[in-house]
């Protein structure tokens, strides 16, 4: 045992989903970690540890504190700072036992090793410089995404895609910065080096590149949590039938008594890779009386929150009742109000009518006395019976076709929350910075909100931030990563 | 891709519990198992998989089928035969998002290899020689141990030493086989080779050896499950309130109504690396009446069951209120009929009582009256106050002390119920090779049941065992194992 104590710690955690598994692994890294290793750890292909070369493997023994033989492991030696955390680290990979994981790691500690703390390795990665704070916050996105679209997005994020486009906009801003600094350092000489016009034409575009990325947030929200679209329709058109034939299983309670569905549902469903959250509304019988009702009986009917799930919805999907074309005039007029970016209307209970073309021309006609033509919508109308399971398929691929270009025009997709109020405060600064320059301030009086505006997007990566932030960024993780 | 399918499959699983982690591992091995990995995998340390060494660990990038980056990995090589399995084999650690596992599973079974059922990677180390039956059987145990002692029985059992046992007692009995056989050969010459006295000792010391075994089963069988303890006791003397005080938590349901806990309660609890499972037994108000109750109303009264549970326990613990010596007398009636081996007097409420040496003197007084002396149990008395917490740590304490020793004096400690099985069919098969030679039956009447005995202890190590039994032993396993 060394007689001083490191100034680094060397920690150790599980990396594998607690639970009893054929296999477990457990991390360690700090500039310790291979004599901890070595003292636990005996191999007959490798007699000192700390003489290892990186990226090898060993079979060997675990012994505990006591003597007592633990368990046959593989162990894998990674040295600085060729490592996931730049620091010596080791992996070692043990039988699946509950009881095995905890006394190893109790031997680990036992000789020298820390307990981590939740995100502590990608913390130390970050902190030695082997990936920035956007990169490390991707590790925790890649490690929850369910579906292709959220893995993409988090696996360019910690590839530094999203890091480079940082990095051009920082650039940009200091160069913005140093046209600004150089007219100040000269300006008792009253000589206007920067030109304002240039000046305000380059803060012209920073600010559409930060509006764009903040802008992008909203979708990448939705594929990490599903692009939310919202079934909406009269009582008794199909709504509940539609979204089970949708999620393909029972969820919804389907009933013919009016007004069954009492409050939102929501399930999600992947589309080729792309994530939708379909919301099934409260049954918008009352949606027509909101003006006559009084604010504590819409509350209490759960209609406001249907209203407001509607609204921020990306996708409104109307569900009619094709069966009875005298509804079709209340059914478009309650949601005439909305304007989603996309609105499906579902012409639902086609089994039920004998002439698809005539209920289909009946309802475009309706639809152009109803709703504006000026709408900047993107409609489509798809006939459709849920009960008899027709038409679903079209659903679905209509609901790719208009989300995808939305997906593809945004080369980077925001999905981080705190990228998002970073990036939004740099934007403010910078609109400081334009208002300025309209209003022909003196450079010195500009430049504070600028460098604002370059904090911000510093911290984004890491360059400038806090310690507390640090914490609350990596608490976030979970432990062994 | 190989024109020719191969022969033996390359299977992959993941080899961590299914859930969201920090990290998973996917194993893959068979023949094909560095080609598929060359297919998926890419490295900048190592272009051509095929080619690497054993014990070499490479990171690099996972692409789909369709070219899209799926993620960042570490991947281990081995070697055939230096593997788990024996074959070439790798493993791979990848971020542990459930939708990164799947689309590698998926992804690896594209490129040529199929998914492994339960236990196969354990089936093929066994097919190929790197550990007998026994051995794999024991790393589903290993996986499974909960705590020290069923830990260390699992891993003695993996690392051979029961293997060893058998295979001496498989020597044994070949030696006895070719006394025998030697005989039989030369009968015709009328000439008696192998002195009767001598076989029949032969036969006898293996009975002893197999006997020996095939009793430690049932303490095998405790130290997976737990020691059996039973806490038998009148009404209101204090039961539930015992076992929480034992478990340190709320369990069973304490009243101060007579007779509230209705059924058997169970809960295990590990003191110094031993599980005990403390069974809550149903009131034994009605024990005592036994004999005058119709058995339906036995059943009825859960009372049956209680019996039951409190004659097969290791453990009887009696749970007397010191409070009301008049009791003593009914509640020790109440179990005179049991002979369990390790019976212990729990004298409890002694903070209800002035002075407990009187408590203690009176009690013993009864005892002796009470029960016969000629018991085989190994009895203790110990004054308790479960409300106060006062003498629980005795119990534990005392409990490990008469457990212990039963532990030590076994050196192999059956755990298999499969390997129970088989050493009772070979103890019987020697037994008829005794009462054959007992009652002098030539030599060839008695080697079949001799080739059987020697069958049961073969098929144990796996020596000789049909091809559905060992799907049956290996389809117990977790996937990935």
């Amino acid at each position: 045992m060394s007689t001083t104590e490191p100034l680094i710690t060397t920690i150790c955690a599980p990396a594998t989903p607690h639970g009893v598994g054929a296999l477990a692994l457990i991390r360690m890294s700090g500039p310790q970690a291979l004599e901890v290793a070595g003292r636990v750890f005996r191999s007959a292909a490798c007699p000192d540890l700390t003489q290892s070369e990186g990226y090898r493997t060993y079979f060997g023994h675990v012994r505990d504190s006591s003597g007592e033989l633990l368990d046959e492991v593989l162990l894998s030696v990674f040295r600085a700072p060729h490592s996931y955390t730049g620091e010596d680290s080791v992996e070692i990979s043990c039988h699946g036992s509950l009881y095995i994981q905890d006394a190893l790691l109790r031997t680990l500690v036992e000789n020298g090793a820390v307990l981590a703390g939740p995100g502590e390795f990608s913390q130390r990665a970050f902190m030695n410089g082997k990936m920035d704070l956007a990169q490390a916050e991707a590790v925790a996105d890649l490690i929850a995404s369910e579906n292709r679209t959220s893995h993409k997005l988090a696996m360019d994020q910690m590839r530094g895609v999203f890091s480079q486009e940082l990095s051009a906009l920082r650039s940009r801003l200091l160069e913005l910065a140093s046209l600004m600094e150089l007219e100040l350092d000269f300006s008792d000489e009253n000589v206007e080096f920067a030109d304002k016009k240039e000046l305000r034409s380059l803060v012209e575009s920073l600010l559409e590149s930060i509006g764009k990325l903040c802008d992008s947030f909203s979708m990448g929200n939705a594929m990490k949590k599903g692009v939310p679209v919202a079934i909406a329709g009269l009582v008794n058109s199909g709504k509940s039938t539609l979204l089970n034939a949708l999620l393909g299983e029972e969820k919804a309670l389907v009933t013919p008594v009016a007004g069954t569905t009492r409050d939102t549902i929501e399930d999600v469903l992947v589309v080729d890779g792309i994530p939708f959250r379909f919301i099934d509304t409260a049954g918008l019988r009352h949606i027509g009386e909101v003006d006559e009702m009084s604010q504590e009986h819409i509350e209490k009917l759960g209609v406001k929150r249907s209203l407001e799930t509607i609204r921020s919805a990306a996708v409104l999907m109307l569900v009619l009742d094709a069966s009875r074309p005298e509804t079709y005039t209340e059914s478009l007029q309650s949601v005439a109000s909305f304007n989603n970016e996309h609105i499906l209307f579902i012409i639902n209970k086609i089994d039920l009518v004998c002439n698809i073309d005539v209920i289909l021309a009946g309802f475009m006609n309706t639809l152009c006395n109803t709703f504006v033509t000026s709408s900047k919508s993107n409609t489509s109308v798809l006939p459709v019976s849920a009960a008899k399971n027709i038409g679903i398929e079209d659903i679905k691929n209509t609901l790719v076709a208009k989300i995808r270009p939305d997906l593809d025009r945004n080369a980077i997709i925001l999905t981080n929350l705190r990228h998002y109020q970073e990036l939004r405060a740099a934007g403010e600064a910078l609109q400081r910075v334009r208002e300025g320059l309209d209003a022909r301030l003196s450079t010195d009086l500009l430049t504070p909100d600028l460098r604002q505006a370059l904090h911000h997007i510093g911290s984004i990566t890491g360059e400038i931030t806090p310690d507390d932030i640090l914490g609350e960024i990596f608490g976030r993780f979970c432990i062994g990563k």
